[in-house]
């Protein structure tokens, strides 16, 4: 089984969270793919979920290399040698260290680096699902030797699982995510780590925005020590200016309102950048603010509500406070629907305002 | 109209949106409400909303006075003056300034402090509600000469209009927002300001994580000034911990993992302070991640469905990705919970995974 897009079988080396749901996604999209992994138990597992084959792979047209970032070269110099004509790809999440050392490789104009943006709170076979890419960018990292048939076979790869493939070079990759994640984790350690020690009655005053600030940093902390520490030269330099930064507000604050108001918009100027419902979208769209009993069903019937409506969500945040019974829940939608909105919910009983 | 806890009239000085709010729910709630504007469309419209009348008050048994910070000592002093056995308290965001000013006028004994914790990205008295303060920390601030009466009559207030007080002193009330929101907002803010100049091909790698990290960074600077400036002492004591955290991270970056993980650590250990959803309950909730398609209905039909199962949704994320067609719906259940709503919501149809 194959496709136009991917013409021969596909080995998937390491079947954790990521390998398996590629897997998953090839299969379901018809394309014959097998499994290898060090553990026989996880193995098991991977082909019990369906993802693929155990049996040994003659020629693969592509090899998936999906193992802990301290194994990635290794894994890919053992398949560049073993499967000449194959293209091989790794998901790991940071690339340019890798790509130099790939590079010193016989073959190496056949490797590709991929960085799929998906990820989820579990790990392992079981977690994996063949939706986990849908939608989600899926980073494929070339440089000006590799080969061109490599690099369209690795972005066919993003697209039958579902991703946005993003062609880019290594370096710029690794830019982008300490300016995009990297530096952004970090950040919201710093705003969690201020909260040891406050007594309770200062927490007690937490809204929603320190919540959101502050979720990322609930992390595994042992994936963020690999992963800030095998991009440190990018997230460094970032961090520098976020120092600059941060040292202009501690000299403004109190001081100089107009040089904190320039670095207040300077952050303001970029949410907007970003893309999605959050960037430019954003002066569209108005929240309507519901309020919601807490237990089974009601979030359903406001749901159900909402759509008689014919009103499109464009997001919704619910609000527990304090373990009060009623919730707030925030339903975003497009400016020119608030009103109907709010109209249709008011009718059905519902304490709804914008 | 009174009630036992409110004896009497209320004043309410200045119709923007937390006065307004508030003049609605005490309306809601059978208490005669008086309102006063500088300006008199601002008034008209709080009136034609119904949040109270124009006429003039002879004896209230509290006044709100609701205007911006800059007028606060002054509108206090004249309420104090004019209405000498009246509760006075203000609703300004920052309070041990106010309160130390206040502290030297006649009758001060009489006025104290709050701080509601609520707001909305709109102002003015169209943007109002009287549902604005549900279930939200509305803090109290006193001091050891507060009239105990006029503590009393706060805390009624915050309880009335459907708040959770919270009696503190104004110097604690303003090292607690310090941490718990205005160093939140300046690191969402220093996270935003690093996209600035980024190439479209870098910002395209973003994901939820970094909408959630800056959101707030998007509020209105002038506001912001405001609120950071008058709380100058507290903020800049707390950044100077932040910046402590930062050169530690910078150091050890690619150099010391153990420190490092050390901070990685203290800000895991922060987020699990956070009371609500996201902070100690997080362990026993888990995510199941559904496929949506993006037009109207399909979010509701979903919400009726996971309503059939008898599942109670602790919270519910959407993500819209790069403008494709299909949203990822993260929805938060118990553990228990998630495989009896991965199994109703797949037998409906859905691609549902945890």
């Amino acid at each position: 089984m194959t496709s136009a897009a991917m013409p021969g079988p596909v080995l998937v080396i390491g079947c954790g969270l990521i390998g398996t749901s590629a897997a998953l996604a090839l299969t379901e999209a018809g394309i014959r793919v097998h499994l290898e992994d060090i553990r026989s138990s996880t193995l098991e597992l991977a082909v019990s979920r369906g993802a693929g084959t155990a049996d040994p792979i003659d020629s693969p047209s592509l090899v998936i290399v999906a193992v802990p970032p301290a194994e990635v070269v290794a894994t890919v110099q053992r398949s560049l040698q073993t499967w000449p004509s194959a293209t091989i790809t790794d998901v790991a999440s940071v690339k340019a260290g890798l790509q130099a050392r790939i590079a010193e490789l016989e073959g190496s104009a056949r490797y590709v680096g991929s960085h799929p943006m998906a990820g989820s709170e579990r790990s392992g076979p079981m977690a994996a699902s063949s939706r986990l890419f849908e939608g989600r960018p899926w980073a494929v990292t070339t440089t000006p030797d590799t080969d061109q048939a490599a690099s369209d076979l690795v972005v066919a790869l993003a697209d039958l699982v579902g991703g946005v493939p993003l062609v880019m070079d290594a370096a710029a990759h690794d830019r982008a995510v300490a300016v995009v994640s990297h530096v952004p984790h970090v950040l919201s350690v710093l705003a969690a780590a201020r909260l040891e020690g406050a007594p309770d009655e200062h927490l007690a005053l937490a809204g929603p925005g320190l919540r959101d600030v502050t979720r990322i940093a609930g992390s595994d902390i042992s994936l963020w020590q690999d992963i800030l520490g095998s991009n440190a030269d990018q997230v460094r330099i970032v961090l520098q200016h976020v120092r600059e930064d941060l040292d202009r507000v501690i000299d403004s604050i109190g001081a100089d309102a107009d040089g904190l108001g320039r670095v207040l918009q300077s952050g303001q100027d970029g949410t907007r950048l970003i893309p999605g419902k959050h960037g430019a979208k954003d002066a569209e769209l108005a929240t309507v603010f519901v309020s919601v009993p807490d237990h089974p069903g009601e979030l359903s019937r406001l749901m159900a509500h909402t759509g008689e409506s014919q009103v499109n969500i464009e997001d919704i945040r619910i609000d527990h406070e304090l373990g009060r019974p009623v919730g707030q829940v925030e339903i975003a939608v497009l400016v020119a629907s608030a009103d109907t909105l709010v109209e249709a919910l008011t009718a059905r009983g519902w304490s709804a305002y914008r």
